[in-house]
């Protein structure tokens, strides 16, 4: 499950919202299925040089290639769609179906369905750096095992070494970016955050539900800095995060998984919600955290995540991994 | 995530191997695209009548749908084909492309491949018997959350009134069952176990490792019973476990994903070893608990699982969630 997680987070970007799709659709639709419209374009992917596969999965259906596009590197990520309930009636009269083989009660075949039904979501990183090409390269991992000291000697020292860049993040915060992805919003500056959906979900169906709420401070890394001071801000975003899916997407709370990573695959704070059935990349308990049992642990000690050791998985070529090595802790 | 497991298996029916893919494909371009030919034929699915949909997963691009062929029970099973290397050239090059969203270096597209790419595979059952539709059936899950003073009021009458049969686990634990089966055993009835293959584990392979380590100490049913008094048993199992797998297995402590369930599937207690990077079902963080978690809450709080809220997924048809309704609790 872990090294699935971070190679498929083009980092929380990702499609609009329903609303807009359908709005979509129906403008492709009256254009005669997209050809003409304010949104199609000349395919900029005709010129792409494919020069590795980083990975795939046949399980879920996509791809991660690394490339040249416009003689600069580029990651292209393909994934098929989930197939929609609503789109079944068209899909079984308006398909082409081959006979592959016929056993008793048993057959199976090939279809194929009209275009429009059977899209593949297509994520561009351009200029990809090489951690980008890093990320998305399949590699194996390893369970780490992180105590409080280690975090001050080890990982501390090297996530302000790296200083990732989370500029994407305050666009997001400042409204330079999409801003009309934002679901929900609360503006305090002390317990508010952005509700948004994350990268990996096309809103097409909330079978896959996944949406990200970042939280307004700037100065919480991951679960490692939190304390019963934060208690408010996460009381904060469960309830409103909570809330406002209910009333947008008909979800509740029973039937969402709200949880953080650790490590996060970047360092400003942020909380997963995703749908319950749904097998989300990194939901596994070797790298989430419930918000419900990180509240209760900061009730009960405020010091919990200063203090505890904390298991995560790294990835092989993780420089983090490294700097765990060189200590001897691995 | 444990619900997803038995669905997915089609009882071994699907399309016949490669080398024969091959040869038809061959043959279909001859033929023109398989416009005719042996194999091309009527859509007989244009007929189906959808009733219901059985299950579906975003994650691996399918659906179960239960429906009426020509007046008979049927299900269809569709599922998206993997993307495959072989196919990218053309896909980049033939390919119809919109923009979703920018961002940075980011941007999102739908991407419409040639049809021939982008198959769906599908499966049909007909006629169908009832025992066809339960078994592709899925059973919502639900998020129930337990307070202490819960598990003494709802789910331990519960569990007792049930009175699971355990018989096989004695079996096991005193050598009447799968005798030949049993990798490690510490025989010491305090802080003793027996470490055993999961059935789901066919021991080809290390990549989907799983063991269960079930304790000789009957009167522990699940996580709520543990206190700062099963430490020694806990550590004992933790450390036997990983000596036996690094020695038998050849994988290190670094490779495994060790924890308990809970709810269990059965109330002896009982832990998981798997390998780090299979997504086994029921490792997800709303069902799993790291062992290496446990024993330090332990250690922190002696009454950590007597007290804390626990949060746990119940299927639709579990009895349980029954009495949780009828409490008023969800």
């Amino acid at each position: 499950m872990a090294d699935t997680t971070t190679k498929r987070e083009p980092d929380g970007v990702g499609p609009d919202d329903l609303t807009l799709k359908v709005k979509r659709a129906k403008t492709d639709s009256e254009n005669g299925g997209g050809e003409v419209g304010e949104e199609s374009e000349t395919n900029v992917l005709s010129g792409f040089q494919t020069s590795a596969v980083l990975s795939d999965s046949a399980r879920e259906k996509n791809i991660f290639i690394r490339g040249k596009l416009a003689d600069q590197d580029a990651v292209v990520i393909l994934e098929k769609t989930p197939i929609r309930e609503d789109s079944l009636a068209e899909i079984f009269s308006g398909s082409r179906l081959k006979l592959e083989m016929k056993n008793d009660i048993y057959s199976t075949y090939r279809l194929q369905p009209p275009t429009h039904l059977n899209e593949v979501k297509t994520t561009v990183v351009c200029p990809a750096t090489e951690k980008h090409i890093k990320k998305y390269q399949r590699q194996e991992s390893f369970l780490v095992e992180e105590t409080g000291e280690d975090y001050q000697a080890i990982t501390l020292p090297y996530i302000q070494k790296q200083s990732f860049s989370v500029q994407w993040v305050h666009n997001i915060l400042e409204k330079k970016a999409e801003a009309d992805r934002i679901v929900f919003e609360d503006p305090d500056q002390k317990v508010g955050f952005v509700l948004l959906p994350d990268f990996k979900w096309d809103q097409k169906q909330v079978d896959d539900l996944y949406l990200i709420a970042i939280v307004h401070q700037r100065n919480i890394k991951s679960l490692r800095d939190l304390t019963s001071e934060h208690l408010p801000l996460l009381q904060n975003i469960f309830q409103k995060g909570k809330e406002t899916i209910l009333q947008r997407f008909n979800l509740p709370a029973s039937k969402l998984r709200v949880y953080l990573h650790y490590q996060p695959s970047y360092y400003h704070l942020h909380i997963h919600f995703t749908k319950l059935g749904y097998e989300a990349p990194g939901c596994g308990v070797e790298r989430a955290h419930l918000l419900a049992d990180v509240i209760q642990n900061l009730q009960a000690d405020p010091q919990y995540y200063k203090t505890r050791t904390l298991y995560f998985p790294l990835r092989a070529d993780d420089g983090l991994l490294s700097k765990f090595k060189e200590a001897g802790r691995l």
